[in-house]
């Protein structure tokens, strides 16, 4: 019996891919091996990563002058890698400020080039993102840095900023939720392990000509460039994690590809929140209009209610429902791979739990 | 029908370790989802994280002093990860060259810090490695680096070098395929995808008081320090890759540890090597003395015949013997994981062939 499982991430896989992962695990496509013991330049996983690649491209209608690149460390790296690659010598970079991971960013790259905080709204109770028309960016910025959704604080960014320099996202909690315009972008970059895979393989994708910016003085496996011309496969690969994100990519498109996943996101979130707003016991945290469809933040009357609701909801197969531990409250997490009848689940516990204790 | 899986890397996992996973994939241990699919600090995977380091421990025997970290990149990564955190401005690193993995090794030091390359077998053929006596350290060196085992080469050092500064070991080719008295490096690493588990993690031991050296300047995600400090855990950690070592762990403490393991290593090699030597179709391409247990590498009377030696032995199961593509030859990596049937399947194979071709 498989949980309903909340958790931020690592998170809920789709039930399909890690079927078929298991039915495969010892021998993979009838080579007698599992594709996490063969040679990452052999032909059965080239064709994996291959595949993953052209199903990202599918996915996003990539226009030609992106690269696909697979690399390690989570997004936490990449916060470190971007200045290292695009913040020139006397350069600034913006970075705006809406919760917990683009604060982890611009910290991160202040240790490394000359930033700009051009907004921060992560203090702000209800939570919020900045609005675009509050932000004024520097003239000749080397990118601008935003996060589009804000996985502790449960809000999202619903039109990204017009910006002369390259818009860089960090996607982690909701790429591949919602159809999107790669153009708009010189990079978005996503840890696996919300909505793309298990923990293990950072995506990374990347304008052509911004990669081309990496410095030579930097070691080659810290440098886009080197990922790009290498096709990431310079060192070994994190191949399971990868042949991984090739069956959640595969499920993405048989689901009707980011249009029809971003659908029926659409539905579990909007019945969620239609429960905590025609309730007056439960409290959402987050400003209607920049409210996450990918993580559900809400209070209950007091801490003591908000323990016994996650203590009750566990025993009734609904996992993770904790939130994140510097904000408190409760949290559900239902990324692409989180079914629509858990979200049902959730919301008889919740009429149940507020008729008992209110 | 599980293969004779002969890769260099990526390599075959213990059957018992697969299914493991395999029973357990959709559902760890009653809690309704896989282990890829919790918290990496939630109880479940915590006890993981913990057992492996314990696992570890007690296989090495590791002295309170060390601690082992979970990293990403490969051992590729710690080539940049090892001088930039271990050597100062106006020091010297000692790099010891024997092969294609120490070459990669000390090219990417030179690019960072001042490096002194001590010996440099690397053309020589035969292959083999340099003698401790030919060694000349540099005074107040930061650290020695060598590799333990040069997978290409099919080399591997016997006795380790004494050196007053910190020995630092590339073992990614034969971790814990033998005992090891951890108190006479200052660290030892190895990407997991050879004797340890899947790629996509990279185990580190470190003495603490070397991890305490990582310079503040760096990027919190490339210091040993933060790792150490952090168990690991400061992002989120690659946490199936983890679990898998763990499983091989918890195995090769019911195989007898390091000296059972070895046991079974030596009989396997022995076998092999006896013959090659017992033959004048194939030649090995190791001097005796170095000869690795890990990597067996031969030669054919010319290159055709390595081909069809390669295809044949495929055909019957036998896959991946083909040398690596700088080198060429036959190779035969028999890991750890690696069965003695295998091993006794490849030897009558030989015998057939030499009698078909010579």
């Amino acid at each position: 019996m498989r949980a309903y499982n909340f958790s931020a991430g690592p998170a809920i896989l789709p039930e399909e891919v890690l079927k078929q992962a298991q039915a495969e695990l010892l021998d993979y496509q009838g080579t007698g091996m599992s594709i996490m013991e063969m040679s990452h330049r052999g032909k059965d996983y080239s064709a994996v990563h291959q595949e993953t690649k052209d199903n990202i491209a599918k996915l996003l209608n990539l226009p030609d002058n992106y690269s696909v690149l697979f690399m390690t460390g989570g997004a936490s790296t990449q916060f470190s890698l971007i200045p290292m690659n695009l913040l020139g010598e006397g350069q600034t970079a913006d970075y705006i400020t809406s919760g917990a991971w683009s604060s982890k960013a611009i910290k991160t790259a202040k240790s490394i080039g000359n930033v700009n905080e051009v907004a921060n709204t992560a203090k702000e109770i209800p939570t919020c993102m900045p609005t675009n028309e509050s932000l004024q960016f520097t003239e000749g910025a080397a990118y601008v840095h935003i996060c589009s959704n804000e996985t502790i604080a449960g809000t999202q960014v619903k039109e990204f900023p017009k910006t002369d320099a390259p818009l860089i996202a960090d996607m982690s909690s909701d790429i591949f939720s919602r159809p999107l315009d790669v153009s708009q972008f010189g990079m978005i970059y996503a840890g696996a392990q919300k909505n793309l895979g298990p923990a293990g393989v950072t995506l990374v994708i990347i304008r052509n000509d911004l990669a081309e910016k990496s410095p030579e003085s930097l070691p080659e496996l810290f440098q886009y460039k080197h990922f790009m011309e290498n096709d990431s496969l310079s060192n070994t690969a994190p191949t399971f994690p990868i042949y991984l994100l090739c069956l959640v990519t595969r499920w993405l498109l048989a689901q009707g590809g980011l249009e029809g996943i971003q659908k029926k996101n659409d539905e579990k979130a909007a019945k969620l929140y239609d429960a905590i707003d025609s309730s007056d016991f439960y409290k959402g945290t987050a400003k209607k209009e920049w409210r996450s469809p990918m993580n559900v933040t809400f209070r209950l009357p007091s801490e003591e209610l908000e323990a016994k609701f996650v203590a009750e909801a566990s025993k009734k197969g609904m996992t993770s429902l904790k939130g994140h531990r510097s904000v408190g409250g409760i949290r559900a997490s239902i990324y692409n791979a989180f079914p629509a009848e858990g979200v049902d689940a959730l919301i008889s516990f919740m009429k149940e739990f507020e008729a008992a204790n209110s």
